[in-house]
């Protein structure tokens, strides 16, 4: 099929190796048919006690159990048909130069089968019902074929965004993110096909909310300390995810994370560092181990008597700022504790202050002080003096 | 104070001009103050009841009522002194070169006043204790000055994204939208700073989905069809909507939104084109009364027997791809019909298609048949023969 014109090369040749790849991995279940064997799928376990913290890599990761999911097996045959129903959309998709997103593969797939059940009866059964079951068939085709979804060319919704002195290749197109004006490049799905050219850095500063982002940006945080600066824009999608992890592994620039001082800031931490544990499959390709929590952390509050550090709040300034933090933020910061990333001396620390003042912080509380607070006090010292948290 | 280097000429500008509006509007409480007089504001009334909607120019507009607000007031007291602060602390980020956003406004002004009433007891009163109040007060300030907060260079999250064929000034940079890559421009906090330098388009298409653009951006829409290619990423914020209104009103070209087949799709379509009722003094700059509602409509879905119009789903994708409308859509949209601006024939039927089948219809369900239908039959078709809603 001749490709359009408006199809850039890069695409191409991704589509040519996922077409492989697929290619390769379902070439197994031909062989099983032409054998006469039971067709059957041979995939890791993506369960809570199949995910392994590899505290050397700092990762999430699968363990080595598999699952076997055969045609003809009465509890296995629906999933294992639905692997092969989501599994040919995704290949037509990508034989077709189409971009399918996670929500329209659901409503591709999505219709009724009537059948005559073993006592004869019609029986109407839907190959699924809710995204949620569409969505778990391509993250077992993810494994299965050890490519990640938007190397599929599977696109979906990104809030990501960057400015810095840096230069890239996406698509067709050469982009200076320095560049960009008053906004910025809002980062691709496929991040993996994005080539780095130069790069004017000397660290990612990745901040949790976009209206600090865009205050950083506007003052010109980025050009006088020479970051390469990202928003999340809550929590990280899959995009930005990848994107941070390749700043840090291909051109070794340091990431520090900007959250608010709560535990819901942690854990965006937590997702971009080590991964989401009901998602570790991603954490090989998606997690930054080397990232680190910048702030604002509970000591930058309250100071550190043990460290003689000092806070960065008056006692007037905690009354005006600091919130009460609700019964649910106490409960998410007991569960982080049991993380085995958190239980460092300083992690400890951090969750106990939190715990016995019960109270937490925003980031816009520093920019309550002033931008420059922020942007020349705040940050600049942190950095200087390496306070932040591994 | 000599401006910092990375501070552009653009918003040296701006600056200079919200300034000068602060001090000329506020000079009247100076003389006030002079003469002895009870210091008293005089804003436009913000309330519904005081909000029109102007038929001819389309548009929801404040009516002439004002409201008094002075000092020396039982009332009044609280609302002035909080007007006055909020003002100050705006006026003294515009003149520090800060970049204030609504969030540390409430922050920066948030203390407690001590002080003793009239029975002679000490009292503690708080300046605001919730952001819904200081951002009235920032709402008061904007209709007391005519300048929308954008202009005393407040920002805030944006989540617009725009890609076509087209070149403009932001900031220091001339930036080509032509040229994001697989990315995008994500559209600044102060669009009226932008300077469109030259555009070779012949219309604006607005998807509501943030994955719906990244297809339609990565199939190469705006390249064949010589589109602007914006997506709001849900309920608009007001950068993107007065981004659109530009766009429509100094480049002259039309602008077709592209949402959900549900009444929270009319519901976008509407803020776009009318503004928001609660928020109406915004209309004057942010709508586009010319805005069109390009689909999905009811009638794609079950065509239109009066006017001879086929449906773009056949019987059997009906049943795969309609939702179930819930009460909340079904309340929204009798709501909906009170509107004025939806009170044309062609609304009525839509509305009444919705209200007697109770179903709705999300983008993605034409993606499901394939994006080139999304892109090459049902957007071009749908534009070539007029069929969209005013």
């Amino acid at each position: 099929m001749a490709t359009p014109p408006y199809i850039d090369k890069v695409d191409v040749e991704a589509r040519k190796k996922a077409i492989k790849a697929f290619r390769e991995k379902f070439k197994e279940l031909l062989a099983q048919l032409q054998r006469g064997d039971n067709p059957t799928l041979l995939l890791p376990k993506r369960t809570l006690s199949n995910t392994i913290y590899d505290e050397k890599r700092k990762l999430l990761l699968l363990g080595p159990e598999k699952l076997k999911r055969s045609f003809f097996h009465l509890h296995e045959a629906k999933k294992f048909m639905q692997t092969m129903l989501m599994a040919r959309i995704i290949y037509e998709a990508l034989v077709n130069n189409e971009y399918p997103t996670i929500r329209d593969l659901y409503y591709r797939g999505k219709h009724t089968i009537i059948f005559r059940d073993d006592r004869g009866r019609m029986v109407e059964e839907n190959t699924w019902d809710e995204q949620k079951e569409s969505d778990a068939v391509i993250r077992d085709i993810e494994v299965f074929t050890g490519m990640l979804r938007e190397e599929m060319l599977i696109l979906s919704k990104e809030k990501g965004k960057v400015v810095g002195n840096m230069r890239i290749r996406s698509g067709n197109d050469v982009i200076d993110l320095s560049k960009m004006g008053h906004g910025a490049w809002a980062i691709e799905p496929t991040p993996d096909l994005i080539e780095f050219l130069d790069v004017d850095a000397e660290f990612v500063l990745v901040v949790e909310k976009d209206a600090v982002f865009q205050q950083l940006h506007r003052i010109g945080f980025w050009r006088k300390y020479k970051a390469i600066l990202v928003t999340s824009a809550g929590q990280p999608d899959r995009a930005t995810r990848r994107f941070v992890r390749r700043l840090n592994e291909e051109l070794k620039l340091p990431v520090y994370i900007l959250t608010d001082a709560d535990p819901y800031g942690w854990y965006i931490y937590s997702v971009f560092k080590i991964g989401s544990i009901t998602l570790s499959y991603e954490s090989e390709r998606l997690a930054t181990p080397n990232a680190k929590f910048l702030g604002v952390s509970m000591t930058d509050i309250y100071g550190d008597a043990e460290r003689g550090k000092k806070p960065y709040l008056s006692e007037d300034e905690r009354k005006r700022f600091i919130i009460k933090a609700k019964d649910a933020d106490i409960k998410r910061a007991e569960e982080l504790k049991s993380y085995k990333w958190f239980q460092t001396r300083e992690w400890r620390k951090e969750i106990d202050i939190f715990l016995q003042k019960k109270t937490k912080l925003e980031i816009e509380a520093l920019t309550g002080k002033g931008l420059k607070f922020l942007a020349d006090v705040y940050l600049p010292t942190k950095l200087e003096t390496g306070d932040f948290l591994d």
